[in-house]
């Protein structure tokens, strides 16, 4: 009834800065940042065993609809980056992600994001509703009971 | 002492999508506008006079600072997409583009999107103010009188 | 009979370097310089009646298998290079296609290439001949009579 | 005066590809490859005790001139990837690595490559001569005795 005693589920990996993914500020370019976001998501599917290419597998595609980042800080070429991904909020047809980054030495913080999803069958491209399995096992990510 | 004789000044790119920027959806990354929207930034910065590598050269850097996107529709490979950027907010020490992506062939929509940006010293990392002539040349693109 | 009358069909575009695609030197990361080969690549395909996209339609890729690029200069943010593309070898089941990019406005060389591509067909991902009327085309541009 | 005994020093990293790194033909785009290659190394020169940042505070670049690759295989979204790198020549100036890419699961090659580098100062841009006490740690790392 309540979710008081189930913390919410998330997962951290850590993200090493490539030389590729920095720019003639000498940080990480800001579109780079929103790349290991899906690096993230793609580890909480994974923890929840609704690996994301078994998704596709199954015939849909989890597309992604919005994005908000506000970026705090910045990282550098070889900077190990904690990156923390969580389901925010999960509805019959939508989901939303939420994310923060920062530094593995220093906790620093990096950017903090937030990501909408339609659940679309790869057949027809239209949003369709999760099916029941997946929507159980996004629930339980969720804390919800 | 209005703006309503003063419509806003806006740019128009029109970017054709790379290969390397579509992903095994079949369709553009969602990442790869992002970087899109930094190209249709470029442009209006020299439509006003102020190229950006110019900026630069003074001293000064134009960070990314917050991201907000909507995705509407969906790019692949070869299509030709308008960018539509323009400056939609402009403080002492922020500025505010406003960008909107469509089909140059049918005009769907692809995407809406707002960045805020503050401007730092190179020197110093530090924030700062708009040099006076900048901030002219900016505020005369918002078309505030 | 001769090619001697048939100067080697090229394309030649221009490319701006984007901010994303600089790195922590301050200049245009050398994996970039790959997809501006490709690009170039598109436009070859697309000046001999040949849009890469079509090729795909009709059921086949175009898939690299070598690449070989020597750098002798650098762009930097916002540079216009002119990326030179043009048909060196083909065979039955390859084509090889050469590449030079150069400055825009002082005509500095930046890089030289050379890619090789078999087609394969999508439904088996095999490798597979050239169809007559691609070969045609492909064999034209080469400048072969 | 023989390096029999002294085998070639190499570092192995797995890379897992990302969804970004994938294009439309479903597997991991050649120029995404080209990224790893330089992961690679930058293992490499920190597990000779030369962490590539270190060289850069200490006013140097190591510039890549040439590149080649030869694609062998394909990797999808979330394979894991071995990308094992190897010091191949050294020269006064110049120096060479040597890449072998394959699936962490099955062996199967993915890739092989080879890049060669020069040192340059950041203060000049002009090519230099390694310093003594880098160029001792890369002829342990070559085995060179």
């Amino acid at each position: 009834m309540s979710n008081t005693t189930s913390p919410q589920h998330y997962t951290e990996i850590t993200v090493r800065a490539r030389y590729a993914e920095t720019d003639a500020m000498g940080v990480v370019h800001h579109a780079s940042y929103i790349v290991w976001l899906e690096e993230g998501r793609t580890e909480l599917f994974r923890s929840i065993g609704l690996p994301y290419s078994a998704i596709e597998a199954a015939g849909y595609y989890v597309l992604l609809t919005d994005l908000q980042a506000r970026y705090l800080g910045a990282a550098r070429y070889d900077d190990q980056v904690i990156v923390r991904a969580e389901l925010a909020e999960l509805r019959s047809r939508q989901v939303v992600f939420g994310y923060a980054l920062h530094h593995a030495r220093t906790g620093a913080p990096i950017l903090t994001a937030r990501t909408e999803h339609v659940l679309v069958a790869r057949a027809t491209g239209k949003p369709t509703r999760f099916p029941p399995d997946v929507l159980a096992r996004l629930q339980q990510s969720l804390g919800a009971t």
